[in-house]
């Protein structure tokens, strides 16, 4: 049997190709948020594998009627949820270019453009984010494409443990200290939205002495629960002055740092150990394996990145090739006006909150997130009817929207970031929220 | 501006489709492994983005031009090296509908057709390993796609260390000890190839003896440089004796176990905690995150699984589509053939390395990698006489295949598992061995 033919392949991939293109033309159909019941899919499909093949046009009738109903369609207009994942064509492009090269490009040898593309484009970026030079390959830093930002905060913690135990004695495991806000990113958990320098170093002060270590400090910018920014550049003044690493977890807003007017976020960030995706040499010492199978003369030659010791995996995907057709496809300039578009919608949303008088704008908006919420609601509780109102919301199916809880205050975010989603849309999904509002003020 | 338009997402997509077929009609024009020098395509391409939009067409002449030239050619039939990784048409499809959709299932309500599908097809694999029922969401366990064995890995360690913990107190946190071979998968570094259970209970009684918590035991089915395979019935025995936690990497061997006359060497399994990429339901506890803006209905009522809580990042891509879309196109009994012609090519080959009285077989073959070396070579090392045999075949370009050091014996590991493979590039590859041999032992 043969699992791959040429001519097959080219058949059937172009049919993917359609079925997805049309599922794009009439993906504002669908209930955003999708309504299905636990367990739904369970009464549906056989509980075991089949035993003979089955084919191509069967399985797509399968995703059709059961796969798609079960799916919350991130990639609509009308997904305002989490921080939407921000799809395009390009991206897309590249990610089937590196699933059908699929390489595995853990150190050099294995696929040198892998690694070699992404030491390129992780400059790129580096520079249309002005990091200092020591971020760059060029100015003996480096960036990696980890997987996610909890890989990234996993291994840069293993990296600073490391260096700490190197210096201060492995006895001193049980004593290390980590700092962040309560706002950072869920890989921490930890009253203000930011981080306060002030109480940063009392803290760091009343540790030492009770006779901890203080460790690593995460400086977030752009919170998931609001956005908020950490005050970059005194609190690395702070976590200088302790010998702190300091994290910069730019995961959302990181990228508006490539707007010059949001580029002010980031001062401060020469006095930082790593940055959002950003990989520091102590990082290679902590994860570094060469098990002998890997052994090969490029990698002893010390000319080349393996980037397997960048991560906590062995295997890695052709990660770069989406990167750069995505940066190539649109340039430095389209990608900071798209940037620009989706704040200003926010902005434009924000406004519509702000003109009715029973809403209010819980926190300043900074980027492409507004997070409001109803505070008129007579003997009502206040963070219930918020709860009730996104409930029903996302219910109709219409929008979806998701929320935060700051300091007790129940919110509503709206997070602008969907490709497909215009002014129309954010317009919309007001009435949608007014409507639901109406009914359930009433 | 538009990242998206539904016609030219078509248009594009197409021209990358045929980009790829004609990629795979080539593949067996190029050089295996890559001929490129580090830091080749450096000096090929800018040093920083473009600032302006770049056509497609221009992307893609790069890729022919620049990239393709430094990849190594995983998917060629000639590629013999590591463990191959095996791409289909179908698995093909799978990741582009996965990346079509492009959602984000970290729980269940943010896709439930990202985490039922892969309920489903967990359970489906489950059963045709014949797992225990123990290991199967029906019996009460549950499986879980991670993205690499080093994070299946890491999970169940950390599950394992919090178990014991939560038992014997934080204190001891220097006192837990893991037990593997020497031969494990890297993400462990501890001789025989395999593990011998007397050894395993001596080293334990003497670490209890020093006031060390015996922790995790792992068992490899298929050791990643000679296929070996740890004796699991005996050695979880000894482990259960001594209440460790049993992880059983079968990161390799465990697909074939889906044949029945691999099966055995699953036996014993009843008394293991977590198999491959298993999650037992100690790992949701010590993995689980549970921030505000993640909490909504169906995660409280404990109807659903959150698969954010079975691996170590929030953020998931739809990943049982892939493996829905292979079990489906190829039927179990097909996967069993292919795995089965992968076995009987490497018998094949064993059978050509034996019968050339220069070359010996290194160890028994069990699955469908051999790993042999020359052993005639005069006056010169052994070792060395290997290492430049394998040099010079991979530099040929005609094959490539990776190395492995048993007990200091550099063997040569011919690993078959490429999807386009068949007997003649078998046949083909040892011709080129060969060849290379009568140059060196010239």
């Amino acid at each position: 049997m043969n699992t791959f033919d040429t001519e097959d392949f080219r058949k059937q991939a172009h049919l993917i190709i359609d079925f997805l293109a049309d599922y794009y033309q009439n993906i504002e159909k669908f209930p955003v948020r999708s309504q299905v019941s636990p367990g739904y899919l369970g009464e549906i499909l056989p509980d075991s594998a089949p035993h003979d093949p089955e084919p191509i046009e069967k399985i797509l009738e399968d995703v059709r009627s059961n796969i798609i109903p079960g799916i919350t369609h991130w990639q609509s207009p009308n997904f305002f949820a989490y921080f939407p994942s921000c799809g395009s064509t390009a991206g897309f492009l590249g990610e089937m270019l590196a699933n059908g090269f699929n390489v595995v490009g853990f150190n050099w040898i294995s696929s040198p453009a892998a690694t070699e593309l992404e030491t390129i484009v992780m400059d790129w970026l580096g520079k249309m984010l002005q990091l200092p030079e020591a971020f760059l390959f060029s100015g003996g830093g480096g960036g990696v494409l980890q997987g996610t930002t909890c890989e990234a905060m996993l291994c840069t913690l293993v990296a600073a443990r490391d260096r700490t135990l190197r210096e201060q004695g492995m006895e001193n495991f049980d004593k290390l200290v980590v700092y962040c806000s309560d706002q950072t990113h869920s890989a921490f958990k930890s009253s203000n939205f930011q981080l306060c320098p002030v109480q940063l170093e009392l803290e760091i002060l009343s540790d030492v002495q009770n006779g901890l270590i203080p460790l690593f400090l995460c400086v977030t910018i752009g919170t998931t629960p609001s956005t908020a920014v950490d005050p970059l550049a005194t609190l690395s003044e702070v976590a200088k002055k302790y010998k702190l690493w300091v994290h910069v977890d730019a995961a959302y807003a990181g990228s508006a740092c490539i707007c010059p007017e949001f580029r002010h976020f980031l001062d401060g960030l020469e006095n930082v150990n790593s940055f959002s995706m950003n990989a520091h040499n102590a990082l290679i010492k902590s994860l570094s394996t060469y098990p002998e199978f890997l052994r090969n003369h490029a990698s002893e030659s010390n000319k080349v990145v393996d980037y397997k010791d960048w991560q906590i995996m062995l295997s890695r995907r052709f990660r770069a090739l989406k990167l750069w057709f995505v940066l190539r496809s649109y340039g430095v300039e389209k990608l900071r006006e798209f940037i620009r578009v989706h704040v200003e919608m926010a902005k434009y949303f924000e406004g519509l909150v702000a003109m009715d008088q029973r809403f209010e704008v819980v926190v300043p908006r900074l980027f492409a997130m507004v997070c409001f919420r109803v505070v008129c609601c007579g003997e009502n509780d206040v963070n219930e009817i918020n709860e009730k109102l996104l409930e029903s919301v996302n219910q109709s199916g219409r929008i979806y929207v998701s929320h935060a809880v700051l300091d007790g205050v129940y919110v509503i975010r709206f997070a602008i970031g969907a490709t497909l989603t215009d002014y129309s849309h954010v317009s919309a999904a007001w009435e949608v929220v007014q409507e639901h509002a109406d009914a359930l003020l009433a």
